[in-house]
């Protein structure tokens, strides 16, 4: 069956303030055709990131979205027709298609994921969130047995896999998460030993109630004055990986900074890193071989939260970044 | 001759703003006697250091100064008598003395150090200053040739041993500095590339203007705006050693933070690590091996000043606070 139309979902307009679904335009085009060396992708999920609302601020480590534009975001693709000797079709991979249902792109920054089951595990715990959480605790946190590991956004895609790899390595772990509800369910099912509701008022006070000895590791997936609540229960030679800013995403103007940095940092020793998890596409094997164990043994639980269709993508987006999902949100697209 | 007097300098008053000599008064008690186990020791020289303003704000990496103490202070001091068996009369020591001609310490936690000519370099380019130079520089900084590196109070004990290194290093190196008298001393005496002048006006600008390609390692003595200016022109994967918040330890009241953290650590995967120089005690032999080679075939130069007597102590600490010494400050006590 020939592949004519494209329906997408465009940025129309860039957001000052809070983003909502009516920056958001649907649209159907004609089905782009494939050039030399290129192969034709149908889009088969999105994945759902916080980052999609830092890439309407300006250049981070892409460059900045804009009006007009087909919205930005990462997917699990499938092959239609390829022009390049590497890929095949029916072959997978993980790209940025943006939010439509075809897209074409060159070949030669691709490779073809194995087929797993379910594929959905792809987007998650063998995806970009398993792959942060395992690097920036491991790399950057460092936690030794017995420690006390942090993690903010705990019920988020990276958090949940932060909590329960800190878990495997034999650390106390609480988490931060917005509402009793997700709280709850940290320590329920994913074997948190505290958790503290950000909602519920004074953070740094709850976390220290929460950590009788103290912060080892803080992986920081928020920024803001959560993020300052941590550094100042730091323990000394703490360290704080620190993934994103999600709580500056959707802020209409810039925040102010942690007082206690760098001040803090002097006294406690601390090392506070910034990773993308890129930096460590060339280690991909040895990550996804101790991610593959512990699903595999039932010691890390996947979550996702899997939405349906191009035009559940705005609010689930909005949603995402009000914190109402648990776990690896993402939209199946066909 | 039998010591009967000591002549010390007392804080007798904690400062709620800026210091001033009104906190500090003179007095003169009995001299200390050593009990078993401890030495009785006349201080030389008293090391000047911003961390002395530090240490009357609060609980830092030693406890908080109270009013009615004798000023905490560093020093290099001779051993007059001894009730212990790992040192003896003439050894000289590192230790805190305060600010004071004689004190007794346990001998349990010194070691004789080395008669160098001049016994001020003990305090400075071998004393805590140059290791912490060193340190933060090549451990945390981790320099590669051809990198920028830029360094804020380029003109005190730590700054330009900072820059001198980073120059040995293959470094492009610019300091920062307050006035333009101390930034052309850095460029004609001590070989930085460039210099900015901190009261001259925007920092950010200024630096960015002096570091074309960027800064790779920036080594902030200061905290506060010229922190945040000097992460806002970080490289990627740049590094920043957090070696104290001059700056920030006169102030009245709590600063704000930069506003670069986290988001900035993030997108350009900065770490920030805090340090202190005893932590890297285990490893003096190493250090001091480089310090000696490059002092001694002059790509090292040091500077010094030095102030004389007790009483010159507290316009000295005053004086150093507000940027007035070029290299390491200390007093010759005796």
């Amino acid at each position: 069956m020939a592949i004519t139309a494209n329906r997408r979902i465009v940025l129309a307009e860039l957001p000052t303030g809070r983003l909502t679904t009516g920056h958001f335009r649907a649209e159907t085009t004609e089905a782009p055709t494939p050039g030399e060396g290129e192969v034709l992708l149908r889009t088969l999920y999105v994945s759902l990131d916080a980052a999609g609302r830092a890439w309407m601020q300006g250049p981070t480590y892409r460059s900045a979205l804009k009006a007009g534009d087909v919205m930005a975001g990462m997917s699990l693709a499938e092959v239609v027709a390829s022009n390049a000797p590497n890929l095949w079709a029916s072959d997978l991979v993980f790209t940025e298609t943006g939010w439509q249902e075809y897209a074409t792109a060159p070949a030669t920054r691709l490779a073809a994921l194995p087929r797993v089951e379910p594929l959905s595990h792809l987007l998650s715990v063998f995806g970009i969130a398993g792959l942060t959480a395992y690097w920036g605790l491991l790399d950057c946190g460092r936690p030794q047995s017995g420690e006390t590991v942090a993690v903010s956004a705990a019920a988020g895609s990276v958090g949940l896999v932060v909590g329960q790899i800190a878990k495997i390595k034999g650390c106390r772990v609480v988490g931060i998460a917005g509402g009793a509800d997700k709280c709850a369910t940290l320590i329920r099912e994913f074997g948190f030993d505290a958790a503290v509701d950000y909602k519920a008022g004074d953070v740094r006070r709850a976390l220290r109630a929460a950590c009788p000895e103290g912060i080892d590791v803080y992986f920081d997936n928020v920024g803001g004055d959560i993020f300052e609540a941590g550094l100042l229960n730091m323990n000394m030679h703490g360290r704080v990986p620190c993934c994103g800013v999600v709580s500056q995403y959707d802020a209409g103007s810039e925040q102010r900074g942690p007082r206690a940095v760098p001040g803090l940092l002097v006294s406690k020793r601390l090392t506070l890193q910034g990773f993308i998890v890129m930096d460590y596409d060339d280690r991909r094997t040895e990550a996804l071989a101790d991610l593959k164990s512990w699903v595999a043994d039932g010691r890390l639980k996947v979550r996702e939260d899997i939405l349906h269709g191009l035009d559940s993508l705005p609010a689930g987006l909005v949603g995402l970044l009000a914190g109402e999902n648990i776990g690896k949100r993402m939209a199946k697209i066909a």
